[in-house]
């Protein structure tokens, strides 16, 4: 092809790009010299140097000084992602619990805020804990909103494009509150709602049992049963933000699951209804007959849904995760059994490695999320926290 | 930001990368100046002009000159994306019949070849068929097996990842075949075969009843029920290719509802299994009772499977395909209604306006993008037909 006129404006194209390119470098990796980076962005080794003087400049870098270790030569700096450019909170807004965690731009967790509530408590009875684990997680790491970069908050229930639950909370009252609204009184930062299954799907993903799969069907499995989808590596939130609502059909039998545990033939009366799954696990795991009928019907039950999951999505994985996860030890092996028999084709079927953090950790995840969506098309500026589109 | 080192090596990506976005920007639109392309682009004026030059030099753009009708000044000269530098072809091999269709890189159909096959033909009868075709379609096209860039093959069953359906497919001795091999003797280019479903999904989102959409549950529904699903713009394959087989699952009714066709009282005995179907639907049209009640069944039988997608992936459109789509008439309104008994937020539902040429229509747009992957990553040689990798 002909020689080509490049502009100064292609210039400044360029320059700009180069630089995202090599900040994106540093952020997925431990500290590298100019001529890793140049390695792993293609860039040539001058272009780099330049580049990364003035992303310490900017703040977005910090240089590790070589040790006096090296043998041979003047040993090479280092470049590190200065990770606590910024911070994001994550929280998950529970049925029984507020849970907060804070974390820098690497995602490494610092501090942790935690209130319980009861199941039956009220919107505001819910904020107000809210708010509480918030002032508390800001005081106790000595940030102020203003170092926040990214809010993100997991409910239970679809969650619109406005950030509500306007289709369907199972928490009382909660499809009327408008939480982006409420946290924007404290925070100019973006706040971002996501429905619970999907944030803890991202997690697995990112640092849990999932983190080597693109495809992924996560179920939330509690006294109520809900799905996050990750599709080529990407999650699903669907048109309207209500992808993987399946529990609500009744012919595959999500709804009606649980009640195998609840009902179970000698449950003690002094064990309350949140209670009752757990004591008819460890019953099943000590061998009571009538317990492990119970966890056999339970569990035939969640295979159908979870086999029309498989079947529509053709995941690489599922992910058993939620309350329910403490027993997949007796969930497990009978749930790919069963999916052997409804499925053509059998993923992996896999215990969630984290728990009951993981809404709150993949809040944290999604936040982190906004915060590169921004910094990757709005360009390069000093790190500041962003404000509110 | 400091000043930043620009190499030859810098300099010779980014005009590679430079041409691309214009022959992006080429093949999207009518004939364009060098001005509306530098616009299109956010490349300078004199960059795009070496470009668009060099572009036809290569074979891949063409110059449009001006008409005499310009009133004021010389006119542009506009440069025009060169569709008829190759041409691909896209095969439906169906239970009844193989369809070739035979277009050029904007994907405009000049040739078209038919067989009919019986529905219990064995592979090398259906095999001979398409052999048939697609010599037909060369000759009467004037081209050789050389100028094809790109072969792409609907069959029915998931398709794995070496073209073949070997977890199920309805049609007889069919999960034996290596079609791709079967191919490879005749053809040089890419060989793509894919799940018949999926590209009548492709197909309506591409042209058909679907093209406003990102989020597609696409039916294909006749006397065996199918699903295509395209997420956030992106036709959804699954782990291991057998994404959207939910009727395999009894609970969502699928594999039974067009029983209630089949066996609807009043069928004379002089239809076929294969016309029973139509014959129920004619007969409801006109008012008959028992096939207004086989179609409402059929309808109910439908909704719980469609239900099951549309809960799970939250689409924005489902879209009513395949055979029966001649009837959509019936069973749209009714389908509408049973989805929102069933769905927290209900899609539009809408028929089909490709019918019987969607899947071929759909290999089209296949093969096209797999031209478009080999362009847009291997970078810009003159445009000749590319080989498998």
């Amino acid at each position: 092809m002909a020689d080509q006129v490049i502009t100064g404006t292609d210039l400044s194209r360029l320059r700009e790009l180069n630089s995202l390119t090599v900040v994106r470098a540093l952020r997925d990796q431990p500290p590298a010299t100019v001529t890793e980076l140049a390695k792993l962005t293609g860039l040539s080794r001058p272009a780099v140097d330049v580049i990364a003087q003035g992303l310490v400049t900017g703040g977005w870098a910090t240089v590790v000084e070589p040790g006096a270790s090296s043998v041979v030569g003047r040993p090479a700096r280092r470049y590190r992602f200065r990770a606590t450019a910024g911070h994001v909170i994550g929280v998950d807004v529970g049925g029984h619990k507020v849970l907060a965690l804070l974390a820098d731009l690497d995602g490494d967790v610092t501090h942790t805020a935690r209130r319980s509530v009861a199941a039956d408590a009220g919107p505001a009875e819910r904020l107000a804990a809210l708010d509480q684990v918030l002032a508390e997680i800001l005081r106790e790491s000595g940030k102020t909103a203003e170092d926040i970069w990214a809010v993100s908050v997991g409910v239970t229930g679809p969650v619109d494009a406005s950030g509500r639950t306007t289709l369907f909370s199972p928490m009382p009252g909660w499809d009327s509150v408008d939480l982006p609204a409420h946290l924007s009184d404290r925070f100019a930062c973006p706040i971002i709602v996501e429905n619970d299954c999907k944030l803890a799907a991202l997690a697995e993903r990112w640092q849990g049992a999932a983190s080597d799969a693109n495809d992924i069907v996560f179920l939330l499995a509690g006294m109520r049963m809900g799905a996050g989808l990750i599709i080529d590596g990407v999650l699903r939130r669907g048109y309207g933000g209500a992808a993987g609502e399946i529990g609500a059909l009744k012919a595959v039998r999500w709804l009606t699951a649980p009640e195998h545990l609840q009902r179970c033939p000698g449950v003690p009366a002094t064990v309350g209804p949140d209670d009752a799954a757990a004591w008819v696990f460890n019953a099943a795991r000590a061998g009571n007959r009538d317990a492990r009928t119970a966890v056999t019907r339970y569990v035939k039950d969640i295979a159908i849904g979870t086999a029309a999951l498989v079947l529509a999505l053709d995941p690489q994985v599922v992910v058993f995760g939620g309350g329910f996860s403490r027993s997949a030890d007796l969930v497990l092996e009978p749930l790919q059994r069963e999916l052997a028999k409804l499925c053509l084709r059998v993923p992996d079927v896999r215990a969630s490695t984290l728990g009951a953090d993981s809404v709150a950790l993949g809040a944290l995840r999604l936040a982190l999320n906004e915060v590169d969506r921004r910094l990757f098309t709005a360009g390069l500026s000093a790190p500041i926290a962003p404000r509110r589109e």
